[in-house]
């Protein structure tokens, strides 16, 4: 039916905490079906995959198509990443996962195409340079203002990972001996501004005696956590703690991300994740102006926009490795014209 | 004597608030004469360029070359530069220097050689990495601990320098509503790191009674400010107030210089700058171990070294400016070495 494969669909899935959404989309990355299931706060990595392999399934459907015939699917995970064997490795965020368990081979057996795994964090970043609100500029940073707060770079048209571990935004540093990060350490971004450590500094006010609807309105919502909508709810309600954590995270984005663009004078910064993208527009114009006294480039600030994509962004940008990945690795088992001509 | 032109030396200045070093090489970046005077603390700009052509002339003769025959000299510069025009704006460093000066135009009509300016702290983390102690490295950041705290990046092999402002590792924020920096901000690493800030908490603390022979060291010295061989005396003598602020400094290092590392995951970090270079090995190495809580990556910290070049680092990697601007915009006015073959 296709000649050489490429106008076949392929498949994204974000890997999240919260959630697992799978996409399939066509040539002109029009989201075709899409599927969204919680993720397992219980078991391990074999029941994550199922639910993604669940997932994938429900957004074919919805598309018409079987997942063999797709050109391949990309995944966007949090974790250490393996990207030649598809193994994730210690994504803290995901039950049971310290260890290291092969993703990209359990998924390809049973969905019957290939896996190209990426950072999540990197992969939502590559889709608003390629797609959404980064699309007019050379170079970006991505904040990713979630569960925790991730960082993607995009410099002069080329994602920068470094070693593999670069864009860790929520780990820079902005109060020495600062409070106490879900990772460990002290006065991390992160510590301020991830939702899970919000959570954390909720619940510890509450228990110190401050009135906040947070925890009611994540009951009444048959949460178990306090997601960003539950956020964004309590702060329309003007909720005296949730504006306080709230102007205590912006606070430390201002400060972390002006680091950032004083280290690397980007054009552009793109506000995304859960809370950005729930938080919208008011809340980036807010991050905006914490930044300004940080900036030592203060007369020619960068771009600060919400992410173009909304909540489709990871599961895009997912889909977009496919073809990325299959550019910079060409298949072994193929053999190239040089060596197809001495070796034939 | 040359054919083309290529084998003529070139000559390199570094500018720096407290002295200019001026140089010359041959193609091989041996050192062939060099000169060191000592940067005007009153005046403005054209006394500031007055001195640099008398530096350039002592190095000129001690290589035995007339400046006339340089290929060209390459500058290191504080300040906002302009490339193309040679123009140097706010050098707050540098006496009277707030607005903007020819600087270019004016070294090259007073010496009769094509000139070069790049700003001082990414030259010297290209001379670093092409010639010091990042020769092994594809990237690598370079830290310039001194007056300030100026920082220098290469990625892949080329300089990063974003639009022109990157690499103001010194203003990202390790505290915030910290302690007030030199440019203003408050909280930013230089305020706790930079020679000059270090200075004005050492008077501070004298003041309030704290006792420290740092300023009479200063001035057995016959100096005006606390120079990096003052703070390495006091330190050798055990002295509390340097020590204590030492400590701080090197605190602020490590939380800065990892959130870089955080963020960007570089395989080397070269610490340079007046101090670094004077206090050497020992204290990089506490530098090293300050970081280490604060990096993410904390199983794969990256190689945090020493300059290899020392104090002529700056105007090393000045002089590999004549070159690299070379190669990079063909001098549309001057003839190619062709025709001034037939020229002369």
């Amino acid at each position: 039916m296709e000649a050489g494969g490429s106008s076949s669909p392929r498949g994204g899935i974000d890997l999240g905490g919260t959630k697992i959404e799978a996409i399939v989309v066509d040539d002109g990355n029009t989201v075709l079906g899409s599927s969204r299931h919680p993720t397992p706060s219980t078991g391990g990595p074999p029941d994550v995959a199922r639910e993604m392999i669940g997932a994938m399934k429900a957004a074919c459907q919805a598309a018409g198509v079987e997942p063999g015939e797709l050109q391949g699917i990309g995944v966007g995970s949090p974790g250490v990443i393996d990207e030649a064997s598809g193994t994730v490795s210690t994504a803290r965020n995901l039950p049971g996962w310290e260890g290291s368990f092969p993703l990209g081979p359990t998924l390809a057996s049973a969905l019957e195409t290939r896996i190209a795994i990426g950072n999540d964090v990197q992969v939502a970043t590559d889709a608003e340079f390629a797609l959404g609100a980064g699309k007019a500029y050379d170079s970006l940073l991505g904040v990713m203002w979630g569960t925790g707060v991730g960082g993607g770079l995009i410099l002069d048209g080329r994602p920068w990972v470094g070693r593999g571990g670069a864009g860790e935004i929520g780990h820079m540093v902005v109060v020495i001996d600062g409070a106490r990060c879900p990772c460990g350490r002290r006065g991390c971004m992160e510590a301020y501004a991830g939702r899970a450590a919000m959570e954390a500094r909720a619940r510890r006010r509450q228990e110190k005696g401050m009135n906040t609807d947070l925890f009611k309105i994540m009951k009444d919502r048959g949460r178990t956590k306090l997601t960003s909508a539950v956020w964004a709810k309590a702060l329309e309600r003007d909720d005296k703690l949730a504006v306080e954590l709230i102007d205590e995270a912006i606070e430390a984005l201002g400060a972390g991300i002006a680091s950032a663009q004083n280290l690397l004078d980007v054009p552009a910064i793109i506000i995304g994740g859960g809370l950005g993208v729930r938080l919208g527009e008011p809340y980036v114009k807010r991050i905006r102006k914490a930044m300004q006294p940080h900036l030592f480039n203060d007369t020619n600030p960068p771009d600060v926009l919400p992410a173009g994509l909304g909540d489709l962004g990871g599961a895009l940008g997912a889909a977009l490795l496919v073809e990325s990945q299959r550019a910079e690795r060409p298949p072994v088992a193929e053999s190239s014209p040089a060596s197809a001509a001495a070796g034939g």
